[in-house]
């Protein structure tokens, strides 16, 4: 698909919490949990996940024109109606412009990201607004010090337009699975039915956070070497190939696997260490990060990948 | 866009609350709640979600092959993590089948029935299983007679593939808008960051539906009306080419609006008096209903339309 991601943009709140202190909170040590999670600090957001949102949609908009559709792809919801999507527009100080929100727990972003080149390919739309602002903090169990050490809050967001006409930009090649056999891996099992807010039946426990570190990590490595095999043929190209992997944050040992799957260090954005998992934020953060520092070339050939609740993993090779 | 809705799928629970019923549960008459939302026996589901989300996809998927990508479109979650699409694949018996899930609220199976239509064009998938179920009745506030009457259970599914070579099938044309000046007529307060199931301040009603009945009237019929006229300009159409309208089951007052846009009454499908509305899964099972009485042709022009809490409308031309 002809499209090219124009701009992007990051949002991380200024409150910060290093793992000394988080050790305290969760009854373990510093050393325990950067050997866990690989987080030494994650900022904490002190205002609302809209906000969060259209400050990082705001750098990617720069001074060019309103998109013509906002694409929320995040977890954490505002509220449950309207979806979250109506909110960062309103913070946007915006008005009529159509939004909806896409929501793959991690993959919410590259998921939307796929989803967005579909609809400018079609011609509905020409310039998208696909923004991922998480607030996971409000979410953390404390009792479970390695998924609670985990979790940042932040936002990340990018334009993305149809190519101009001599631009080589490219969505090359796309590829997803997900195994509904690896739900228990990672989840919250309340805000919907399954443990309604009001239910009698429902415990605070509910509405945290709990992952199964070990399990995640066998399910996802195996399922993200598959799904890597089956793009790369798709695309017909190589690991080689590829100048830039934009992966999601989703651990220190996460990012460590991305090296076994056949990518070198250097070639790598790595995150994690300052912002922790944020969620769907985690991807467009990376990327913004690595724009940032101007090591996105048009003309590159760049892997976005990931890994998410459900379990899912997906991956889309990109010439940038 | 070259695509085909191939197959419809319904679901409604067998167990039925007639509006005598709910009058006394809610302090009212049968009268005022016929008169007020035209609903007379609204199902009302004793089983999941993703029970529902099932039932109806099976009957869209029949003896056919699995959909390469399933498209959940509701409101109600399961739980907030993982995305509801991964349930419906567990109760559908598959593994490994790409999923995700998109919350335009009433609108969730339009957006993703526009969305599925551009990533089939795109190549990247080519059998889609869009289908929204819901559960709205766990979030009634009986204290609120008008929507708690509205609500019923149900749900509703297609499944989307391109055009085969000499068919005639093609959405023509696609607009929708969001104007988040309407978030306040209707909302679930609950279940995200500003009112966290496990924070102090959150009160079981923040966890219920609330809706301004006569704000969201006026300002839906407002801008249906402006978008009705986008629509049909941008497909070189006029509403009397339009041989079915299958609208969200809003209310008995909304489907009468759709008289007075412009659309003669034997062209309407409402089923709002025997489900209510039934949120994203209002407009499936409208589809569906269509569909098993024969009253979908290939080739005809078919408008499919809409409102949801944002506020959002939508509306997609189909030749049939």
């Amino acid at each position: 698909m002809r499209v090219q991601v124009e701009s992007t943009g990051f949002f991380a709140p200024s409150k910060v919490e290093t793992s000394a202190e988080l050790a305290t909170r969760c009854g373990t040590t510093e050393d325990w949990i950067l050997q866990a999670t690989g987080v030494a600090r994650r900022h904490v957001c002190t205002t609302t996940v809209s906000d969060m949102a259209a400050q990082a949609a705001r750098v990617a908009l720069g001074d060019g024109p309103p998109p013509d559709l906002i694409l929320n792809c995040s977890l954490t919801p505002v509220q449950l109606i309207p979806d979250s999507s109506v909110f960062h527009q309103q913070a946007l100080g915006f008005e009529g412009i159509p939004s909806f929100s896409i929501h793959a727990t991690c993959l919410s972003f590259l998921v939307g990201l796929h989803s967005a080149s579909a609809l400018l390919t079609s011609g509905a739309y020409r310039r998208i607004l696909v923004v991922s602002a998480e607030q996971g903090s409000v979410c953390r169990n404390f009792e479970e010090p390695e998924s609670a050490a985990l979790i940042g809050d932040g936002a990340g967001a990018a334009v993305l337009v149809p190519t101009p006409e001599r631009g080589s930009s490219e969505l090359l090649a796309w590829h997803m699975s997900t195994q509904p056999s690896g739900a228990e891996y990672t989840h919250i099992k309340g805000c919907g039915t399954n443990h309604h807010p009001n239910a009698t039946s429902t415990e605070p426990h509910h509405n945290l956070f709990h992952m199964n570190g070990r399990g995640v990590y066998r399910s996802a490595y195996k399922a993200v070497s598959v799904m890597l095999d089956t793009l790369f043929l798709k695309a017909g190209m190589d690991r080689s190939d590829v100048a830039l992997v934009v992966p999601h944050q989703a651990s220190g040992n996460g990012l460590k696997a991305v090296r076994k799957l056949g990518f070198a260090q250097d070639r790598i954005i790595d995150i994690v260490g300052e912002y922790g998992n944020c969620i769907a934020a985690s991807i467009p953060m990376a990327l913004h990060h690595a724009n940032n520092q101007g090591r996105l070339s048009r003309g590159d050939l760049v892997l976005i990948m990931g890994t998410g609740a459900g379990l899912s993993v997906a991956g889309a090779l990109i010439r940038w």
